[in-house]
């Protein structure tokens, strides 16, 4: 018998953190960061209303916990300086804090292809992990941000800090783009209980389904994270770029 | 005859914004930035009292500049996240934002080698700017981030931006870190214009001098912003380590 893992997802509303949220249930005791209402049935009964920019009311949430898988953010490429300071730069490092704090030794951060959106822009291909940042939005700049804290936090304060730079989460690809850059419920779900499960002490690594047209190095994750990821964009490629396509 | 161009030096009180603003007089028309007051005999007479974190108190002081050389900040490996989230996260974002909208189109980010910190802590030497950032401090962590943020300001509005990662500015070194990483004051206001007046659209440089124990790649600057150091610390090594040092 093994103990399970209590681990608090943050942002569990979300888009991604929703999804999470009902699909890691039968694998860890989940506890579930609300910013401010929780769903009429949420998927498990630990839950926590706070704003992770209010380091006060969010640190209670990190105490007796494993890992944090930290979703919350203003996701969106358009996000204002405002919005993006308090929501992704002060909340990413409450959560840290709070992390550091409680005792909390990992944390995943749910970064962005966005951090590098401009080699996109550029078409340099392929893009891997490793190369300087080179933001496409705001937005981008703040995951950047978040990615070097959990640097820091793993070198000055121990933490396991896995940076997952997540594709598109989507039901299925709708598009060209799509074709690249889609990450599938179920290998967005696996890529974190890998994240929360390895021993890897930091990490940055691309989150997407192992698509055939991808344009971003997921060797790293296969290799380290031991990632398997079981989806592929091209089974729609027919169907979305017509017949040559 | 050609026309001297317009540089503004924020943190002019600092202890090295202060001698810029002594040596680069000769060579430009300053405009200086204070936080609270006016030194009593100020080198220039064009200066503006504002607080960097203040937005709307600031963006004056870019207008009509052709470039601003951005030395104010917390400079503490010490500074608390309050206080380099203010001064140094706020206040870089307000700089370069200030400069996009009055249509200065050159920024100079004072940076520093603790950006690159726990490189040195674990004595992976040497490094070089393109390696990824493990900063060894807050501070080194919000300078990160004014590097990525000038990063995207170039990339999606067209500044230039020079970020110089600037070591150990003293008028001489006294130990033997101080042999490794010292910056000259001469070759501090060297850096600085070689800066201002590179047409490069965006690079990270370290700016020490041609220290003979250098840890730190200086090819780059010499080889991409035409930087000539002058002094070495190595004048001072027997006098600091002793005969046979």
């Amino acid at each position: 018998m093994t103990t399970r893992k209590r681990v608090l997802i943050t942002g569990a509303a979300g888009r991604i953190g929703s999804h999470l949220a009902a699909t890691l249930a039968d694998r860890y005791d989940l506890r579930l960061q609300y910013n401010r209402t929780v769903p009429a049935n949420p998927p498990v009964a630990d839950v926590h209303i706070a704003n992770c920019a209010d380091y006060e009311a969010l640190a209670p949430a990190l105490v007796g916990v494993d890992a944090v898988v930290h979703m919350a953010a203003d996701p969106s490429p358009r996000g204002t300086w405002e919005s993006v300071l308090e929501n992704n730069i002060v909340g990413a490092r409450n959560v840290y804090e709070a992390a550091r704090a409680a005792g909390c030794r990992k944390v995943v951060f749910a970064t962005t292809n966005h951090v590098m959106g401009m080699y996109d822009r550029d078409q340099q291909w392929p893009i891997y992990c490793s190369q300087p940042v080179r933001p496409d939005s705001l937005y981008g700049v703040s995951k950047a941000f978040g990615e070097t804290l959990g640097r820091w936090y793993h070198d000055q304060h121990g933490l396991a800090v896995i940076c997952l730079r997540i594709g598109w989460f989507l039901p299925r690809p709708h598009d060209e783009i799509g074709l690249w850059m889609w990450l599938s419920p179920r290998d967005a779900t696996q890529v974190v209980w890998r994240a929360i499960e390895s021993p890897i002490g930091y990490g940055i690594y691309y989150a997407i389904s192992r698509n055939a047209r991808r344009h971003w190095d997921i060797t790293e994750t296969i290799e380290r994270l031991g990632y398997r990821p079981e989806d592929d964009a091209e089974a729609y490629a027919q169907e979305i770029l017509g017949p040559g396509g």
